[in-house]
Order: structure tokens, then C-alpha cells, then sequence
């Protein structure tokens, strides 16, 4: 008789977007003639750059002859965008790598979830609080967990919280852990970790023989020049990190679907017995055995990123998102509104005003400003009482809704 | 300490297409004046229909626009695309479905790899043998089997040999099994199954609580009316099966990446309390927490296979492919080799002559015709002594490899 995998059953209810979704709806077919502004999930509103679109069209040109068609391709991607990226995205960092390093997927989401499959269930996780829920979630439905307590928190994963407390910096897991979950630019929170405070984090897995698993998914976003991009600038993070990229922020590819993981070779994971085994390898066994590649002309847009007018292009779109995070901190700062990053991230983190609980706060900014964002505590339990608002909007959208939230709300 | 997931390291060493392309090389580098015939790997040669690729640029050119981009879509693909294979692939074979129980995705590979997330590891599976290897891989890779036998056999997964003798038909499992995966057409004999025997196995999953994994990336090469496309012909299939359909082999989107899975609403599978949970809500969580949808223009391009001039097209190739099996089948016979397959599907099986191994016959075709194809024994121990050509090549290499292997090989 077959059975289902029922970690399934101890994830809590729906998604954070859909129940975000719902309540918008309810109250959009209650008040059809408000203008809504959606400053909730994060997703990008401009259109693609371009040289990206000419480099795409291109692509699916190549596919319209026998001579220029591609069929599989390699399920690592293509070299010439390995390699690209490689001279592009991390030389200038001063990060060497060997293309063999690099995976192209159809997006960071994707493999920070599926990268589980290389490692054992027995390894203790540690991510923090808030954080995006696909790490959480992913977890849980493998089984890596107990059930969630009356918190959210559930049995067995290690949470650490990220407060104004604490200044949104985590302190090292309370208990021995082996795979270590960091996103900087920070998802929801906004804010970055400096060089000495990822060099912390690097000397810790390496001292505990733990695997940071590092989500820069928003590194094009960094403005201030001391802030590393990539895990891959701290010394000794090849012995000890995997690191994952997306084109979806960088290059409002959400919809088009390119991300990337590196996977050192040098990095290497225990068996029972102790043997150590390269998780490169393993990662390109999954990705063989399960994945097929990513769509040719979707690889030929992504490589035209990198070009210098594409560069160019995608650089102006994120200095515009930049300049809407810009306004939002500064108009609700105007309002007494505590906020945090939004300087090297597309988020601003909002302390509620008055103590207020984070879905308090969605359905007041909803029905009062018709303003919509995410509330804080659908990022895990420390987010209660804080509000992500994203700069993905139009300029005008951006201003409107800084408008209403200082006349109807913040003055208050 | 991180430890990896062991089962890895269970998996026998290198997928097959790895190691024919190794051996090509190596030949091909010895003889750079020869010209290799590659009748292989499963990739499609032909260029994509022109309703595809018109409608492929019209989805890049919707990203150009604020007004017309698509960010993230639904994770499980656009409802018109979904709609659209309702009515023109499903409605014609007498076939109902709900958009809820069409899942979209980038590939059949990939579905068939991941929809293991939502079983539990207790579940047995039965799988044919020769089989497409990432059925048993994938297996091997969540932990449901002990090591491989000398043969090639896992401990611990029911095989069910299809040979020759039992004319490709598997009989039922020899005990009780949970997930049993068919594929018809086949990959990678070309066998296919009839409705009474579909039915049989439909009658056996329901008696026997098990689920059926349906591949059904090939039905677009049937040629013989009375074979059913889909499991859903069946009666009692919605109660008992899973399909998995591609765009891959029907419209050429090996490099594109589109592809389908349907999960009837009624489908459930049990806890171990014996509770029935519905599996169509497990993939929509799975998927919503690990994919991230289909790239927008390429299901825009899908949903112009579907269109009466994108079918049109779409069908001459098929018909193309299936002339050139047709060759293939024709040509080799002639030379008293047998053959299976080819006429429904665009693979053809082929009993290696003189009771040679499979690998021997590799290298044979190799070193003698310059024509690659795939040892029957990379599919699994019941394929020793087969071997796979496939049908994808253009007619002038098709007729050059079948009149290379009557002349210098055919007739000894």
C-alpha cells in the first residue's frame, strides 16, 4: 500500500504568499475601486535589460536551424556561460574558480532546496530567524525535524534569531551543527554581513567541520564597497561553503528562470565511517541523475548580463530599485517608522510602530493605505512584530504609497 | 560533522551516455577523418516548428514591456497553458481534467526524479528491466535500496525483466510492491502496451494499493490507433496513477525544457495510521516550496505546439522521425538482424546478432560502421545482448548508417 512521506503533514499551513494573496483578494473584491500597491512578494517589476532580450531572441533564433539547433545540453550548463561568469562575476572579486565549480540551474530557489539530497539526514541544521521558509520548509519535508511547537519553531532545527536586538547579526548555533544556512544581502531583513563577520562564521564551520550553505541571491544589490559579494572572498570558505546565485534579482530573470551554485572542489563531507567525500562530485551526480539543463536561449540571455551594455543596463534597473528602497526608508524614517537595510538590498525591515503584531500591521497598512507587504512573522517566529516592504515597485507606486502610509498611518 | 548521503556512493559508476560519449571521443580523436553517425543518445536533430518559434519571441518580446513582463509565475505553470493541453492533448482521447491536476514543469526527467519527495522510503518499487536509469538511480539516490549484485541488480527493488521472450510485456511483480513505473512507449525498446494491458496493470495497482509512475514522453509517436496515449484511457487510472509527459521528444524541446506531470485530485496514498491523503495536494506543496515555475516564453512556445498550425508542424516531424525508424527497422532486418520497436516510438531495439554482448556490439558498429548507438545493458541487466538505435538523425545519416551496417557488418 503506498504511503506518503509524512513529514509532508508537520509543515504549518500554506506558504506565507498564498495567505498574502488571499487576503489582498478578499479585500480587493471588497473595495474594487482602491488602488492597491503591492510592495509584498519580492518580485521584479521592470522589464529585461536589452542586450538580454537581443541575446534571447538570438537564442531562439539558433533553434529555428539544424545547423545552429541545441538540443541537451550540458545538465552543468554551458561552458561559455560557466565562463563568463567566472571572469565577470568573480574574478573581480578576486574569486578563482575552475568551471567544473560552477552549476547553472533554472534558479537559486530550486537549489538551495534540492541541495539537500546530498547530505544525510542525520546532520543538525542551523538557519536563521527570520528567514526565507524554504530553507525551514525543505528541511522539514525531508525529515529533518520534529514537529513545529506552538512558536513555529519545529524539533530538531537549530534557529537563530536576528533582531534589532542583536543588531540582525546571529550568534554562533547554541549546539554543534553541520550545515549552516546565511543569506546576505539579507531575505527578509536587508541587512549585509561585513568581511570579519563572514570570516567568523568561515573559521567556525572549518573549526566544526560544518557546510555553509550561503545564499547571495541579492549580492547585485550591495552599494557599499567594503561588503563582500560573494562567500567565496573570505579565506578558507572553499573548505567549507556552497554558494548560490540568482539572475532573478540581479537581472529581473524571475520570470525566465537562471540561477547558479558553486560547489568548490576542495569541499569535502564525511561518510559514517569518516571518509572524506567531494561534494562536487556528488552535487554533479544529482544534478545528472535529476536535472536537464537549462533552456539554451535562457543561458544565451544570461551570458548577455555580463556583457558590458548588459551590465550597464542591469546596473541602471538596480540603482532604480535602489532608489525606491532609498525613498521608502527615508519617507517612513520621516514618519518615526524604525527601518532597517534597504541601503544594499531591495528590502526595508520595519520595526511596527506601537508593539503591533506583523499581520496586525498587513491588514491595518491594507485597509488603510491599500498598501501591501509581508509581515515579518511569516518569516519565522523573531520576525513577529517586524514588516518587509520591498522595493520592487514603480517610482510613482514607491512614492504613492510612502505618501499614504505618512498621511493616513505614520503620523498617527 | 556534515556527513553525505552514503546512498551515492551505492550507484554504479557513471551514467551510460558519459561513458559512450567517452568512448566516441576516444575513437574519434584515433580516426579524426571519420565521419561518426550518431544514432545514440535520445536528442531530437530537428530545428523547432516556425509556430513555436514565433510564438517563443512573442513571450521575449512580452519582457520588454512593464505593461506585458511576467515575473514569477504560478509554480505550477500558466493556466492557459495548462487549459490548452486540457482541450487539444487530453479532451480528444476522451480524457477530463482539472487545471489543478496538471502540474508544468521543465521536464519530464525531472518529475519523474522528484516526485519521489512525496513517498515515503518504506514504499517498494518495481520497476522494468531494461529501464530509462534514472527510475532506479533516483531510487538508489533517496536510500530504498541496499548495494547492486554482481548483475547490476539493487537490493531491495522489484525488477521485472522485458525481453524478447516475454515478448517486452513484464509480468506483474513477483511480490507486493507500492510504486510501479511503466513507460509506453517504451523507452528503451519502442515497445508499446496495449489497453487490455494497461488495463490489467491498472486492475493490479488498485487491487494491490499501489501507485502507477506513468511516462508517457513518447505517445506522440504512436502511429496505431488502438494504443492508448495516456494511462487516463484506462478505467480506474485517476484512482491509481501518476503520468509524466514531455515536450522533449514531441516537439523538439530537448534544449527548451518543458514538461508535465498529472496528479488526479482523487489520487491518495495512506500514512501509516492508514489515514488517505490526497497526492495532488503533496506535489503542489512540493512544488510550490521547491520549483519556481517555467521560464514564461517557453510556455508561451509550448502552447504553440498545440495550436492547428503549430500541430501541423510539429506532426511532419514526428512523421519524419518516424520514417526514418522505419528505415532503420527495414534496413536492418533486410540484413536478418531483428528488431523491436520503431514503429510506434522512435527508438528500435535491436537483438544483437551472433549472441554478442551489448558493449562488444558497441564497439563493433563503432570501429566498423562509425555509427554510435546505445549497449541494451546501460538500461539494465535484461538489455544485455540488446542494443537501441535511435531515429532522431537526418535521413542522409539515417540511410548511410543503415547501408554502412549491410554492407560491412549486415551480411557476414
Amino acid at each position: 500500500m503506498a504511503r506518503i512521506n509524512e513529514n509532508y503533514l508537520k509543515l504549518k499551513a500554506g506558504y506565507l504568499f498564498p495567505e498574502i494573496a488571499r487576503r489582498v483578494k478578499e479585500f480587493s473584491e471588497a473595495h474594487p475601486d482602491n488602488q492597491i500597491i503591492r510592495l509584498g512578494i519580492g518580485d521584479v517589476t521592470q522589464p529585461l535589460a536589452p542586450a538580454i532580450i537581443k541575446a534571447f531572441h538570438e537564442g531562439v533564433d539558433d533553434l529555428t536551424n539544424a545547423k545552429t539547433f541545441h538540443g541537451y545540453g550540458p545538465e552543468q550548463g554551458y561552458e561559455w556561460l560557466i565562463k563568463t561568469i567566472i571572469d565577470k562575476a568573480y574574478a573581480p572579486l578576486g574569486v578563482t574558480l575552475n568551471p567544473s565549480e560552477i552549476f547553472i540551474s533554472d534558479g537559486s530557489k530550486c537549489d538551495s532546496a534540492n541541495i539537500l539530497d546530498i547530505f544525510d539526514l542525520s546532520n543538525k541544521v542551523a538557519i536563521c530567524d527570520p528567514v526565507y521558509p524554504v530553507y525551514n520548509d525543505t528541511n522539514v519535508m525531508v525529515g529533518r525535524s520534529g514537529e513545529a511547537n506552538d512558536q513555529g519553531y519545529y524539533e530538531g532545527i537549530i534557529y537563530m534569531p536576528c533582531t534589532a536586538e542583536n543588531n540582525f547579526t546571529p550568534d554562533f548555533p547554541s549546539e554543534k551543527v553541520d550545515l549552516i544556512y546565511l543569506c546576505y544581502p539579507n531575505n527578509p531583513t536587508g541587512t549585509v554581513a561585513t568581511k570579519d563577520q563572514l570570516q567568523g562564521w568561515v573559521d567556525y564551520a572549518i573549526e566544526n567541520k560544518s557546510i555553509i550553505l550561503f545564499d547571495a541571491a541579492y549580492e547585485a544589490f550591495i552599494t557599499e564597497p567594503e561588503i563582500p559579494h560573494s562567500i567565496f572572498e573570505i579565506e578558507g570558505a572553499k573548505k567549507c561553503a556552497i554558494e548560490f546565485r540568482s539572475f532573478s534579482k540581479t537581472a529581473g530573470f524571475t520570470g525566465v528562470r537562471c540561477g547558479l551554485t558553486i560547489v568548490p572542489e576542495e569541499l569535502v563531507a564525511v561518510t559514517a565511517a569518516g571518509e572524506k567525500v567531494p561534494l562536487n562530485k556528488l552535487w554533479n551526480r544529482r544534478q545528472c541523475t535529476k536535472f536537464n539543463g537549462v533552456s539554451y536561449p535562457v543561458q544565451r540571455a544570461a551570458a548577455a548580463v555580463y556583457s558590458d551594455e548588459g551590465w550597464a543596463q542591469v546596473k541602471a534597473i538596480i540603482d532604480f530599485y535602489l532608489e525606491n528602497a532609498k525613498l521608502i526608508r527615508n519617507g517612513l524614517e520621516e514618519a518615526k517608522i524604525s527601518c532597517y537595510g534597504g541601503v544594499n538590498a531591495p528590502y526595508i525591515w520595519i520595526k511596527t510602530p506601537y508593539g503591533m503584531g506583523s499581520w496586525d500591521f498587513f491588514d491595518k497598512l491594507l485597509n488603510e493605505c491599500n498598501v501591501v507587504g509581508t509581515p515579518g512573522s511569516g518569516f519565522g517566529p523573531s520576525g513577529e512584530g517586524y514588516f518587509r516592504l520591498s522595493a520592487f515597485g514603480s517610482k510613482e507606486n514607491v512614492q504613492e504609497a510612502v505618501k499614504r502610509i505618512q498621511d493616513k498611518w505614520g503620523n498617527k
